[in-house]
């Protein structure tokens, strides 16, 4: 089984409660990857029998790291129109016996008639996928769940600015879909490391993530990269942000996302 | 009294909610301006006892729209680090006696130590704000609450794109702070009314916004027009987004915004 697909492996525990068991599949420096409270959080509403649309907005707040074990995902519909659910979650662990909040979310699900289409932003103009080399995987566990090809934003090197595109997708491939889509969403590096081509502690707060692709679009990706860019708008006082985009190679934006994120960083 | 100072006079009902009296002086279509809800949140969070730091993200979803009358702000201090706290709020209505959720909001405080500046992005390059007309006020009341000097994207007129540039602050002018900063991060007019040159019907889902300025930045400004810029990235069924900046005129990066909206929009 993929490891994405046992992430989202859910079992329900009770109407509201579904319950995850993580393993270290997707471990980053102290905790699970983001992009799993992420995943979680899509996977947990798309098999919850009151879901209806897709993932149209999603931002995950990031209080204490999700360790691996047992996660019990309280899920709570807020509010729906005929068209839109408005979703709450939490993700839990036992901590000493004591539930701790590891990540708390809200999700708009959204039922999308067809209409005015009109891309504004423009991706950056790139070789085909097939024609950028493939990073070495490896560093920390949850890179080698991805297949990175870097044009420019390789980290390890010291960056003029903290602008990056690239390709993206799942390792070994596997056709898109919204669990895979959001965890995506954090797989940015994180815009400092580019600055300083070294590795500063760094933390998400708060991390927020508009589908822009339909169901359909979605499904036409497949497993073909994702075109990926992101930069930073501003470091300052302990806390940068970054937006990224995640592009399919024939030009449709599929995810834009955003965070916000504490750093550390003393410049010699 | 100035009629936001008015807006975010909030009374204690217990040590979880507040209550909020709303007039009609920032309403839009068939409900409050949203940056109502945005400052209603940072607002009630600043008024409790247990605050610690100021705003560093918000996200503020809409699920039916705000009346006017007896506003009750529900708080939840959901966890807390030395230097971050995470806040859940629900902003609740009685409706023929039952409780109607409004908006729920996840608000993020941080309390940010000195360290390492370096903004990125690129402020639009503009005229000095008095040398760019005052548009006329009206329209939708909570336009009359703002004073916008449009330099590009002037609502009704036709544009090739959606990109504006100009300058808002709060009228009468007011010293800038965290609320009224969080509702100036919904100022920026929904993209479609200026591709369309008319006025489409929207509404915002979710919306969130990053304060880059720290607390003194945003002092500094005093009552200063902010430099203000927004482009949409796509429209695609039934749905679009934009993001926004929010700058003071020297060039310090205070809020970026981002929202995904409901349009209808049958081309011609």
């Amino acid at each position: 089984m993929h490891s994405l697909d046992s992430l989202v492996a859910l079992h329900p525990r009770d109407p509201d409660t579904a319950i995850a068991q993580l393993d270290r599949s997707y471990w980053n420096f102290v905790g699970q990857y983001g992009g799993v409270s992420a995943a979680l959080a899509v996977q947990a509403i798309r098999t919850d029998p009151r879901s209806q649309g897709d993932p149209l907005s999603l931002t995950v707040n990031f209080s204490t790291p999700l360790a691996d074990g047992v996660v019990l995902i309280h899920k709570e519909l807020m509010g729906q129109t005929r068209s839109t659910q408005q979703w709450q979650l939490r993700l839990m662990q036992e901590v000493d016996g004591q539930p701790v909040l590891r990540t708390a979310a809200m999700l708009v699900q959204a039922t999308r008639p067809e209409g005015f289409e009109r891309t504004e932003l423009v991706p950056p103009v790139m070789p085909a996928s097939q024609d950028v080399p493939v990073m070495p995987r490896g560093g920390v566990t949850w890179l080698e769940r991805y297949e990175f090809r870097m044009l420019k934003g390789v980290p390890g090197q010291v960056h003029d600015d903290t602008y990056s595109t690239g390709y993206v997708r799942d390792f070994p491939p596997r056709p898109l879909d919204y669990p895979a889509l959001a965890a995506l969403s954090d797989s940015f590096f994180p815009r400092l490391f580019l600055l300083t081509g070294s590795v500063n502690p760094v933390a998400t707060i708060s991390m927020s993530v508009y589908f822009h692709g339909t169901a359909a679009e979605i499904a036409a990706q497949g497993d073909a990269p994702l075109l990926c860019t992101a930069r930073a708008r501003r470091f300052n006082s302990g806390y940068t942000d970054h937006t990224g985009e995640l592009w399919s190679e024939q030009g449709r934006l599929l995810v834009t996302s955003e965070q916000m994120m504490w750093f550390r960083h003393q410049p010699v």
